[in-house]
């Protein structure tokens, strides 16, 4: 993930990017290894992890440290700390000593920490520097493989971070004058311990393109910059979606997973809502007496039941959603309440119509609900209306309530709220039966 | 979306915007017009359009108008798109004459195409001056208020774009070479009708912080930039999410669509699904006769369907969002199928063993089950590996086939697949019924 630090790709290595996507899996391999070295070596460092693992972790050592070379330090400490462990000695044992050090440093940080992300080498420059000698001294110390953002972040004689000064500033500002009167002093740095979701959450707000890191004492120890957060941000897309989805994420591309991580990532969640879904068989065998005098009556239980869980879903998808782009808070709870009710009056009002129109109208070319089709009809547009405005309250309120608890609103699931609203769905069906058929069917 | 151009943000500033986003809806709007006059540009910058515009979309022309001034001409012709039509004519008329042509030939892009992203106004160089002179020129021309990302763009005397050279290379390079040696050829651009979704896909596929938009001579027009695709990439996010949901994108943040909006934006989705699980009132009735016979098995049919549906959300879930991240392509449709499959048996098998155990356990405490209750626990266990696998293949392969068919994969829905499951699922219940009850509840 280098190129924000160069100018733009070539027309070249972008096709090479789109034809790379396009190939299957298994062709990517024999692909990227016929390409001519050069290509290979700027296509490589634009890759994810994920890919640049699966292209040279079976490779012997001095090649696969031949690979991991082109990297930034930060990259290639991601890369490594995927490596078994054997492959991840031999191949820090090729690195000169200071380089070794720096990497140890880096793979010691959580994966989803601030520092786990950091380039820990960046430009430095003192306060008491003019900004034409910063310029040259920039152009001589930038030369080498050290990474270039375009900013240079001035660093006191005690390794506190004092200030930042952009490329731009360097060419506009006085040249005569001081880097200390020139610069941005109350610099934005995060803490090495701060979770790359809040950092990400810092980018996407403020659209940095680099962010310092500094420790607990204000000493700066690297930079995050925004092509790191570009995969973490993807990361925290896919993982939403999936929550969404009724999964957990998963920690690898689909095709890479083993088969037992599936089946865990899966089983777990599906457990629960099947034994969350068993109370619904409890809740039919209360009304099983009711089934028996009026069979007619099971017929309905299927779309009764789905059309509260899908406009749950509905609901819950658009709640989770507003409340992770900020568009509402969880103080508006009340107002949301007030809207999703009336929204759930007039759609619930509606299938319910749909509902009774297409028993009483079928019941006109095929007999099957019995002479009392009209108060069938009647039951199934209640408790239509009835699921829907439950399934939507149900579905609108649940991610504030989980959010209120501390927990992730996305976990609010689809297939989650479905299953919620499946058991009180029966309840209303029965109950709404219960009162408009007794004496005619039940 | 102005800070991306700027060096960071000072601690202030970012506090503010926290802030910001913690205040209920109803009191942003007098926090903001509570802050200091240099605070509140700064800040009022940063918003969003939606933001903006429901911040000064109310105040007198001239009052409008000194805010919509300080915004990049991009971000200014967005948000006069959305007033209405005399106030945008109003405003148009403060402008100066050369200002107000370009913003009329911005608003003139349609909203997703490129065009209608870019900044007329950018760094433009010729390609025969030196380094130097460059960097001296771009001194003068970049002190005043047009939009400076880290590229200067070089142009030739027939206005075409025949290179880049970034801030870093102005600064790095000798002095002396001219521009035409120094600068990278082959530029990426994208043509001015290009769609936002796919401009997207080559800024987060390279890291672009800018890219030049040109017509289809090869003219240079504008630049669009990094953070004007922060919030186009925002909105594709959560249009996604909520096609998974089962809904349409709403065209504004939720406390601001109109509820007529909101009804037809939900309602199409579920008045589908509605018309798609009637089909589960037909299913029914074709197997009446069963129900009637053995009332038990009616017991279990949310059960079974429900489980069909998670499954098939999962697996819909985990297909779109691999496709939409190109982790897997159209063609690898027989390895996600395999794999699902096998991943589907060894779920369903388990569902179906807790299944069977629930009941056979259940019926020692209550015996509801009547005396065959072993046959009717094989009848849940076998139903549920049927349902789980085909929800499974079917929530797996339906991405598959509306890409192909050239439809969004994100359309396969959980709730859509839920309702196509539903009906299958019925019909596997009763047919494993039929097959394991003969002669004895059947």
């Amino acid at each position: 993930m280098e190129s924000l630090l160069n100018p733009p790709l070539s027309l070249k290595s972008a096709d090479l990017q789109q034809h790379w996507h396009e190939l299957a899996v298994e062709e990517r391999k024999p692909f990227f290894f016929s390409l001519a070295s050069d290509e290979a070596q700027i296509f490589f460092k634009d890759l994810s992890t994920a890919e640049q693992l699966d292209l040279i972790g079976d490779l012997p050592d001095a090649e696969r440290f031949a690979w991991i070379r082109l990297l930034r330090l930060d990259d290639a400490a991601d890369l490594m700390q995927k490596l078994p462990e054997e492959a991840r000695h031999h191949t820090l044992a090729l690195y000169d000593e200071r380089t070794r050090r720096e990497l140890i440093g880096l793979m010691a940080y959580a994966e989803d920490a601030a520092g786990g992300l950091m380039n820990p080498r960046y430009i430095r420059i003192r306060p008491g520097m003019t900004v034409g000698e910063a310029a040259r001294y920039l152009s001589s110390q930038a030369r080498g493989s050290v990474e270039i953002v375009y900013y240079a972040y001035v660093i006191a004689a005690d390794q506190k971070l004092v200030g930042v000064i952009s490329f731009r500033d360097l060419i506009l500002a006085n040249q005569d004058a001081t880097i200390n009167d020139t610069m941005k002093k109350n610099v934005v740095s995060v803490p090495e311990q701060m979770d790359r979701e809040e950092v990400l959450g810092l980018f996407s707000k403020y659209n940095f393109v680099a962010i310092p890191v500094v420790d607990d004492e204000g000493r700066m120890k690297g930079i995050v910059t925004y092509d790191d957060l570009a995969e973490v941000a993807q990361q925290e897309a896919t993982e939403d979606m999936l929550k969404v989805g009724g999964m957990e994420a998963l920690d690898a591309p689909y095709l890479k997973v083993s088969f037992f991580e599936m089946i865990k990532k899966r089983g777990g969640w599906l457990t629960v809502l099947f034994l969350g879904e068993m109370f619904t068989a409890s809740a039919m065998a209360f009304f099983e007496r009711e089934i028996e005098r009026a069979v007619v009556l099971a017929l309905f239980i299927p779309l009764i039941i789905s059309s509260g869980g899908n406009s749950g879903s509905q609901a819950s998808t658009l709640i989770i959603r507003s409340l992770a782009i900020k568009e509402i808070r969880l103080r508006d709870w009340f107002r949301v309440l007030r809207r999703e009710i009336m929204t759930a009056i007039v759609l619930g009002a509606f299938l319910g119509l749909v509902g009774l129109l297409r028993i009483v109208i079928w019941q006109h070319w095929h007999p099957i609900y019995g002479e009392h089709y009209w108060l069938v009809a009647m039951t199934v547009a209640f408790s239509l209306l009835g699921v829907v405005v439950w399934g939507t309250i149900s579905g609108a309120m649940l991610p504030f309530i989980l959010r209120k608890l501390g927990f992730d609103p996305a976990s609010a699931s689809a297939p989650f709220v479905a299953t919620l609203v499946d058991v009180t769905g029966l309840i209303i069906y029965f109950s709404v039966a219960q009162s408009l058929l007794r004496g005619t069917l039940l």
